[in-house]
């Protein structure tokens, strides 16, 4: 992969180098495991498409401070009283730890960790804004592309964002991770050239107005990409516009739909090429479409076939955050493991490294059950495994067409009832009595010696 | 500015591309003019904060395909039948136009053109991608940040967003938007590098977690940041965490409440550090914090001396998108200008080249009129200026502390009502009758030779 901003070791909330600064100064260099997941679902969302871990694993992998970065830090009034050893370690500082992850693809729940970070303290510490960042949001767009292909019912989704996602470095994202929820192309190039996600496009209404009239703008459009020009016919009247396409006298790959009564037009439009005897010609439709416009449209009988979906999916506008967290959860210290937690307001996390197993039935998915790392079910697969030792990759990058074909997959594996667009049922998931011990001896022992003495 | 991104030819939309080849190929180099615009206020915005400018500006001034670009785009299957001269063409491509725009931190409404690209046609479509997204997204954190700190009447807001951001490089970008909005810092590192956007920092759970008391934790992270550290008090119990704060015997800069009832929980806290004589210790209050929220704190007369704004703010999260759009108003052929617009389902727009007249009454804004560029109110100031002449900045980049000044003077000329952060009124904006009758025109010429013509 090739993201200019990968390894931008300034790409992280201050806080993250003020700790590590902290850390280094009273040197507090214990080994840390901290565990990424979501809080909790919304409940616009019954699953999730976990995505974002190779851009997480490319940062971990070139993390690191130009002199330039440190130069800058330096100069910060905060890092005055710091000393000069901090930021000359900082100019050699590189990701050492280990990661356990998911594969991108992989559906995931509430408080399943998809990524399990443990290095020393300030190294995992300083990895947390980045992570945070590029998993929420390439998990939060995998998922909502997933319900807009599943909405779609087999009809291939473009996706079609760049231009109304946060920035056009997010298009990018986006496009990738549309791919990896199911997508079957998009149109932002960059994710063609940079991750080798299928490109489509078709013409704006501007192509149309610039010619004196709409037929030879569609007339010139074919001639320089006969097989893959899609007419944009609604830029004067929708149903003029489809008859002078069928009027040309030659093969139209497809027509574009972007705005009006959709169910109506579609129909209507789809009369218009057969009796010319163009049923090869696809009908494309788009205009601010989502996963309940999409089943609504199909529940009509609107003869669609392919859709193109902007805004709401690259910006996933109806959730456009998840409740990720990054969460310690413990600690090796002089060779004794420390299991860490906090107990204020709803906020509890259960501590200790974890493991996810996935419990199939009849070949689909039944219930997940999350417990201590290395507790083994026989009849459940693991989810976390191995995805970097030592600050390098651990596991071989698969292509993305393979990790699409595999986010297929697993979504057929669950259940049908949640894939209910509304009101889904919330998938079985549930802590191991191992793990829910761990807890209470957590809770224990804050209680019997509480953390925050009170101390006048 | 220094945007690893900046310039990128390949972060657009294939259309765009697609329809550059087929101008090209059809030699059409006639000069066109888009309008950048958002075609409606979303309810819950009352007016909006123009933002994005710079990074356009920038694109502009840095656009160009490399080497590898070409070579990628020449070997994708679409562009089979397009000749060798267009790839060498994009080789030496630049944008070459001209570009009115109005100052970032303007206040703009509905309709009222943001940037407006004259250029060869070829050249401001391919801008259009880009262009959308950063004036999309930029102002829409701008706009959000604005009701943020209204909300925190005269209390700094802190933009805290970088980790739910859609991505880290919109954390960058969100984070200099809600700069320009008028947040007074940032925890996005690479936004002070490389924006000059103030930075601020506190502490993480984790930092309190590591030790095996939150005493000695605080003692540390003042001692490494005497006169910055914000103490995060909450992680066993926030008052239990006050007292420890209170009883250290030394100055605290601030401390911070990130859970549960902040109304209660700031007037203890306040209460305790004012019983130790540490009135000048700031309350910092943060979680999933936004305008509504911030009303009602201080509406309950929560002592808090600034708040952290993450998610709400830098996903602008009510609100994700805008409706903005890039529109070709006229095209310059044979020295002629052609006025054009569009007519399908209620998406019309004025055509020509427009200019936006803001009227003051008493020192605060009245109303606005959109007229054709040219025409002249003695008593309103034209909000759209030269940005860019023949493909250079026309204007001097202005610090982004002075935006974010003028942005608090410009919102305090908009009468209090449209302030309100529920149910305000709609701000006056009329179109001018010689902009009226300009569509009337088109609309004329349109009905008595539809370009759409009926060809059978």
């Amino acid at each position: 992969m090739d993201d200019a901003n990968s390894g931008h070791a300034l790409l992280v909330d201050l806080y993250e180098l003020t700790m590590a600064a902290a850390y280094f100064e009273h040197q507090i260099d214990c080994r840390a495991t901290f565990e990424l997941f979501v809080r909790h679902l919304p409940t616009e969302r019954s699953y999730l498409v976990a995505a974002g871990i190779e851009s997480a694993l490319d940062y971990l992998e070139n993390l690191h401070f130009t002199d330039s970065d440190v130069k800058f830090l330096r100069a910060q009034p905060a890092f005055r009283m710091v000393s000069d050893k901090f930021f000359a370690y900082l100019r050699g500082f590189r990701f050492t730890g280990d990661v356990e992850a998911v594969e991108e693809g992989t559906l995931v729940f509430a408080e399943e960790p998809i990524m399990q970070v443990t290095a020393p303290v300030l190294e995992a510490q300083v990895a947390e804004t980045y992570l945070l960042s590029v998993v929420n949001f390439e998990t939060l767009v995998a998922s909502k592309a997933a319900r807009v292909v599943s909405a779609a019912r087999g009809r291939g989704v473009l996706e079609f964002g760049t231009r109304r996602a946060h920035g056009p470095e997010a298009g990018v994202r986006a496009a990738r991770a549309a791919y990896v929820g199911g997508c079957v192309a998009t149109s932002n190039v960059l994710a063609g050239y940079r991750y080798g996600v299928p490109l489509a496009g078709t013409a704006a209404h501007s192509w149309t107005q610039v010619f004196p009239t709409e037929r030879e703008s569609f007339q010139a459009l074919l001639e320089t990409f006969p097989e893959q020009a899609i007419l944009l016919i609604d830029t004067y009247d929708a149903l003029l516009g489809a008859e002078t396409a069928a009027a040309l006298g030659r093969a139209v790959p497809g027509v574009r739909l972007d705005s009006g009564d959709l169910v109506e037009k579609s129909r209507r439009v789809r009369q218009i090429l057969d009796a010319r005897g163009m049923q090869k010609t696809k009908i494309v439709a788009s205009g601010d479409l989502n996963e309940y416009k999409i089943e609504e449209l199909l529940a009509c009988g609107a003869p669609i076939d392919l859709f193109g979906v902007g805004t709401d999916l690259a910006t996933s506008r109806d959730v456009p955050a998840l409740s990720v967290v990054y969460k310690l959860v413990e600690i090796e210290r002089d060779g004794r493991i420390e299991y860490t937690t906090k107990f204020s307001d709803q906020k509890v996390y259960w501590p200790g490294r974890k493991q996810v197993h996935r419990f199939p039935r009849e070949g689909r998915y039944s219930q997940d059950v999350v417990s201590r790392a290395g507790e083994h079910y026989d009849d459940a697969e693991p989810l976390l495994g191995p995805a970097m030792r030592n600050g390098k990759r651990a596991r071989a990058q698969r292509p993305l067409a393979e990790i699409r074909a595999q986010t297929l997959v697993n979504l057929d594996c669950l259940p049908a009832p949640y894939h209910a667009l509304r009101a889904a049922p919330i998938y079985p998931v549930r802590k191991s009595a191992t793990l829910d011990r761990l807890l209470d001896e957590a809770r224990e022992r804050y209680l019997s010696a509480p953390r925050a003495t009170r101390v006048k």
